[in-house]
């Protein structure tokens, strides 16, 4: 950690600052400057974090070497972790393929849905039993039931199932019925709710916030991890931006910058990402060439009347021609389907 | 709420979309025109939200007419909601100064802040027992025990008390403890415990999130409302944006805005909205100025040595001469302290 | 165009706003609603835009129907254009490749990266005679040298040559000098050069903003066409969000969205759109796999010594990597190099 | 100037790149660490930039100490600079109230509204005779005979006039009729506009970019100074957010911040920082009572058919009000009209 000290900080302040470095057990450098004092810190960053040394009324700013996060980082884990989601692998050589409606509406309809995505090669199932809704008077989910629903088609089908969680008090209720929980972008932050799901034992689908920088969704997982849970799968959804012409902007960026950070697979989500339907197919196929580990995508049987999220949702049709698309495009990146 | 219908929608598009929009009860407009078809419909907009037309696959867009919140507006309500937190009022002539440290660390801590903060003119009390901190490894508060500290020297000096709760499963306790229940920025879109807190029967201080829209704040406003609660007061706390030398944006704009908008009171918190000690005194001058309703600012008896947010919180003597500053200024603008 | 008056708007607006639409030559709609009434305004928006209904204190809101571009909209012409720079296709079925150093640094440097990217299988060269700098104390480019040794290099290695534009006294000799006239991200609503560029009679390559909507965008992109040019390739470079951990933020979403709004091409950068050296090759596949038609890459021959946007810089043993690796990505989406 | 090493860089990186520091004319500090090794360099960090030392392999990151800005820079002048327009003051006691229309449209619209502002206090004169428009269709104002008009109006009522100045070929003449020179939002960073206006011998109102941080709005502040002009006037027109319910964000954060980091005025534009007309009279008072050294305000006398910007500009009795309502903030913050 590099400490700057103010221009006008007072002649003992770099020694008392290194006093407080040393009392936390870092050894401290002292490099004056002509216009400046700057100080170092070596050791364990997170120490120094919770010294908060850009309190100190001397201190101009402070600047971290080191990355604040340490399970999630690739320089503990070299080697890539493989989550296992009732038998389908997140992070290895096949590209995983989440697709489903945004949310459970009924047996027939959910049933019908997955049914046609898994024919189109499809290996995991998606939909919300408990759905976060911007405005009270929205559908928020079926949820008992609605998870009851889900676990029964994915059953029937073969396919393991994906689905949000939103309040500590139905993690239990979730984590029985689901093969994986998903923590939603709005509660990427809920930190309560990330240590409960980090202790449920389920492999975890942990979205990025909306305005979550790269590195407060790594302490996210970091979260999940700390509380035990080392089969975290990270998704980006996109990012709130100025521009308005799709719901949100999709950060590609965010795939290769983050499979040099962390062992932890990462999965693009291009319906929120984009929320325009044509936007859907090519942009999961670009995700794909920026090496993601796989897509969840919404498809629903009939978009035009879905409860949620029918704009950006596929029609079967749509995605059976994506996924005939995406083959070529993940041979030509060294996967497969 | 008007319809744009794409140029190439077949030809009875309009006629199907006139149908559903009958079906839910409402009446239809049909407006062809050269370029493209327009339809409106006339009623109820939350209805017509959750019919969701823009999933149709002839739709280009959908905008609008009025505002998607109700029980906030001030359409619905024409004058100003003020808010008793214990006894003080909040939104009325006399700006409410809520004022204290980030986190209850020690009785002694807290009181020897709070006792400075009074006599230099606060009316309220702030301090966290639950903290939400980017990282698991960051100290999360000392929770029941520092509920029981907060109340104790909010008691001791006649003081009501603000705190913030992060989990549904800690509403009760919490509102137990404190006058007024705060929800943070990370969980303004946390559904759930806008529900539960919107159920307990306390004033609620409604955080704005990093990058929620002021729309998306009157609708957590309204889940507020909704379940029950109108005893709500927002709180401007910056948003995220891409300028760095800040913490936050703060968004004065929003205080004015917000006004016309709802009846609800609106507060500012210079703290967090700058994240330096020494924007704070005058952020909180301009706050007053744009009208807010009050303010709330982290105050410590050490910040050097506060275990968060040390960097942005004042010396009680910063806090005194913020107060005296800010006298004249509620008076310019006809308000009294 | 639609237009919404204020709850509180005189009797007699409608009326007044009636007869300034039909004034404009235009037919106006009247829909009065229980909460709101509504105008409509039927013809030619960008009349109508000139009109600014959205002053008249009566109007709370004016919402458009129609873009407001029009020579550059698929609308107006359904096929895709394809420019022609000194022989290359650019929105054909090849796709560009345009590669080069940052700035003409000297004949030695431009040469030995010139000869390694068209090697490589690059079809264009760029470098900058005239740069743009955040500080006045950095390099700005060897000006009308740096010209002349592009040109040079260019004629020598028989590859049409992309250089930047910053001040409309230069245009004439850029346009003299180089196959193609770059305006860059800054100066995307320089509008006194978008008309000079717009005169210059060379194909043009406009960078997306730092802040451009993509409509503010395709609005310079009609700049350049009202001005007599039809010959304009777009380029998304990158959007300034709130991450910090790359430069800017691809908006790869930009890209099929864009596609299905102008006829125009459109290719990526993916060196400022990272800023990272190690992101440019999988984000330039992603883009090819998002359907763009193009990528302009930064090749240095010792990026180590580059004198600007060394970091971003490839060598050229990882541009003929990425070429390689961009062959199958290609053709998995129907495109050769 | 601090250089973070990858944990992968080769043994003999840190001699390398000391070897660099050295040859610069620097002082280079090895700092090894058990998990990265760090260097320091001591000495004009303008000079490191220049060595782009980011651009190297082996470097992870590059952390400058000092502000790469020198002349605009409170570390070279402590005290505050006051700009002379005309014979009015900005940067001392007393506030500086520019008003006017966004365009001139006429001389009697021109001579009426300046007449209105200048009896309710305005001490200069703003209206735009160049228009920068997001659109080609839009009107771009009435040039040379704009300046004309303006000329006459401002000599006639005694009123310094500001315009703005959008082309490097316009310069001589704009600066031959108006007091003080405004460089727009749209053209913070054309360097060569400010190169040409620095050299100008008239004052500058330098407007900051939509999405320029306040480090890179300072830089183009160092380009005008550089180029021998230190009459410089900062001002702050909101920035560009993701927030849609005001035309921009004004960052009022940056009134107090860049008084701490620069002795150059700095002013606020209201108009173009919300976009709305009701919302410019608080956020005046708002940007007075956090240390603004004046207003641009815009007014014209009849918004509901001005050309351009009505929609934000304030009728005649409201800017008399809001002057009426801003003496008594001014006068709490130590300021007078």
């Amino acid at each position: 950690m590099i400490i700057v000290l103010k221009p006008e900080a007072p002649a003992d302040s770099a020694e008392r600052l290194i006093a407080r470095i040393k009392d936390a057990g870092l050894k401290p450098l002292h490099m004056p400057g002509a216009e400046r004092v700057v100080l170092g810190a070596l050791g364990d960053e997170r120490v120094l974090a919770e010294l908060a040394l850009d309190s100190d009324p001397a201190v101009e700013s402070v600047k971290p070497i080191l990355a604040p996060y340490k399970l999630v980082s690739r320089e503990l884990q070299a080697h890539d972790t493989v989550v296992d989601v009732g038998g389908v692998s997140v992070g290895g050589d096949r590209l995983a393929v989440i697709a489903g409606p945004c949310a459970v509406e009924s047996v027939d309809q959910l049933h019908e849905t997955a049914s046609a995505v898994k024919a189109a090669g499809a290996t995991m199932l998606r939909a919300g039993a408990y759905k976060p809704r911007t405005s009270p008077y929205g559908f928020s989910g079926h949820g008992l039931e609605g998870l009851r629903i889900l676990r029964e088609v994915g059953d029937d089908l073969g396919l393991p199932v994906v689905t949000e969680v939103m309040d500590t008090a139905d993690v239990a209720v979730v984590a029985e019925a689901a093969d994986c929980l998903q923590i939603g972008a709005r509660n990427m932050q809920n930190f309560a709710l990330l240590r409960a799901v980090g202790a449920a034992g389920r492999p975890v689908l942990l979205k990025r916030g909306l305005s979550a920088t790269i590195q407060e969704w790594l302490l996210a997982a970091e979260y999940l991890m700390a509380a035990g849970n080392a089969q975290v799968i990270l998704c980006e959804r996109g990012i709130r931006t100025f521009e308005p012409a799709t719901r949100n902007t999709l950060d590609l960026n965010a795939v290769p910058y983050v499979k040099g950070k962390t062992h932890l697979p990462i999965i693009v989500d291009p319906s929120h990402g984009t929320g325009i339907r044509d936007l859907v197919p090519p942009m999961s196929l670009a995700a794909t060439a920026a090496g993601a580990d796989g897509l969840i995508v919404e498809v629903h049987r009939d978009p035009a009347v879905a409860v949620s999220d029918g704009a950006q949702s596929l029609y079967p049709a749509q995605f059976e021609k994506l996924m005939s698309a995406l083959a070529p495009v993940a041979a030509a990146v060294g996967r497969s389907l």
